[in-house]
């Protein structure tokens, strides 16, 4: 089973990852891990090497595997690269409350835009608008997210960040501005089903509003990756970029916490603490 | 009731349109037509002027709202700027019969692609390899269009131009590359409905695949648009690019011609000579 581990180095004939020092790799769900150095998914896609982490200072460790890490990541390239938001435009963020849609929606409030977070919890709204400085929440499970958009969205949408695809998404592409951008990051309302989801189709929109979607794997950006890291830790340094995670105890509650995830039931970065 | 016009000017005030010369525009479904010379739709969307036609030599007057004019240009950039095709690339066209889609797969074979035009007829689809040069069609009413796609193309697509939307969409986003680039033009596969039809999600290949996906009014290029036409009619004039048409005469079979035309009864463009 794949999953990013913080794991410290017990021992090493390797000089470059030192004995008593912390190293970030997909090494699954386990509690000890024999590796070389390279990446277990070297053959699927290029992924960044297993890196030794640098001084967080007083920042946790497991900061690694979420702000900053993959999720971190995930949320400053995949936004910024591929929404290319500008100040004073109005962007939505699906699956808000999560490890990278939170993180999203705070970079674009840092970077002049209004933003509109959609979760499935008013106790997530809550902690997204009081505490994350989003503008709106939107609770899909009981708002009708088309119509609440129009009221909270007047001007259209300009850039939509999707985690959820599905049916929420083609009410959001329904809603957007002539040139507005989509980045896709997943797909987490068809991950529960045995046989893809349907939904209104995007074409039309796409169309008539001469949208721009585009999908994307964070290991695109391998080669600027420490770069991501390092932006977000100054934010978080600077008070702009709060962290957030959901923290399970012990290995043996590894699978209720995956799926407790799946099911939404997380803010933050899902971590478990072995 | 919109629609493009080749008209013969009978009376001018204006220097610009001489009498005796043919001029282009969005005059609707009129036998005569009164004009300032600006464009009906300016309020909505940018479109180009009306313009003279410049000599076509012997090419037929209805080439102007066919392959030398907005269908022709829809194919020109709507293809090339937004898939921006490679050499040895494939490339799959839907609606590929129609006035955009004839010409899209001629352009992707000029430029060195393989190409695949799916349609909805046989007789359609012999026209498409044997006249046209496409590599190989799929009949989406009688083939499994997924299954199909594997078969004739088994290094997967690198290129979609989508005039329809719906599922069909969709299976062929399964089979695309890395990086794949989908161009839409249109939905017709919606047109029909009183309510927006549904289809399985795209974010799943538009993530694992990393593709784009972008939707275009061919208004956007009006600044450029001469430069369409005018390679267009090279490529005409060579030999490399053959013009479809489907005429209807006579005023009063205007709208036998536009619902056949929605159900994809004609080839080429929809022409109704008056």
């Amino acid at each position: 089973m794949m999953g990013d581990q913080v794991a410290k180095i017990l021992e090493s004939k390797n000089p470059k990852f030192p004995v008593g020092k912390h190293v970030v790799g997909d090494f699954g769900w386990r509690t000890h891990t024999v590796s070389n150095g390279n990446n277990t998914f070297d053959h699927i896609i290029k992924k960044i090497d297993h890196y030794v982490f640098s001084d967080f200072g007083k920042l946790p460790l497991s900061y690694g595997v979420g702000i900053l890490g993959m999720p971190g990541n995930t949320a400053y390239f995949g936004f910024l690269e591929v929404c290319k938001p500008k100040a004073g435009e109005t962007v939505v963020v699906s699956g808000a409350a999560g490890a990278v849609g939170s993180i999203v929606g705070q970079i674009a409030k840092i970077k002049g835009c209004k933003v509109i977070g959609i979760a499935g919890s008013d106790e997530k709204g809550k902690w997204l608008t009081e505490e994350l400085n989003f503008d709106h929440f939107i609770n899909y499970k009981t708002q009708n997210v088309f119509k609440t958009l129009k009221q909270v969205a007047p001007k259209g949408v300009d850039c939509y960040f999707d985690n959820v695809g599905g049916e929420i998404s083609s009410m959001i592409l329904n809603n957007m501005n002539l040139y507005g951008r989509i980045s896709v990051s997943g797909a987490v309302s068809g991950y529960n089903d045995t046989s893809v989801p349907k939904a209104s189709i995007v074409q039309n929109p796409m169309v008539f509003q001469q949208l721009k979607m585009e999908g994307f794997v964070v290991y695109r950006w391998s080669d600027r990756w420490s770069e991501g890291i390092e932006q977000n830790r100054k934010w978080i340094e600077e008070g702009k970029l709060k962290a957030q995670e959901t923290v399970t105890v012990g290995f043996e509650n590894m699978f209720k916490a995956f799926t407790e995830m799946l099911d939404g039931k997380n803010t933050g970065k899902a971590v478990v603490k072995v």
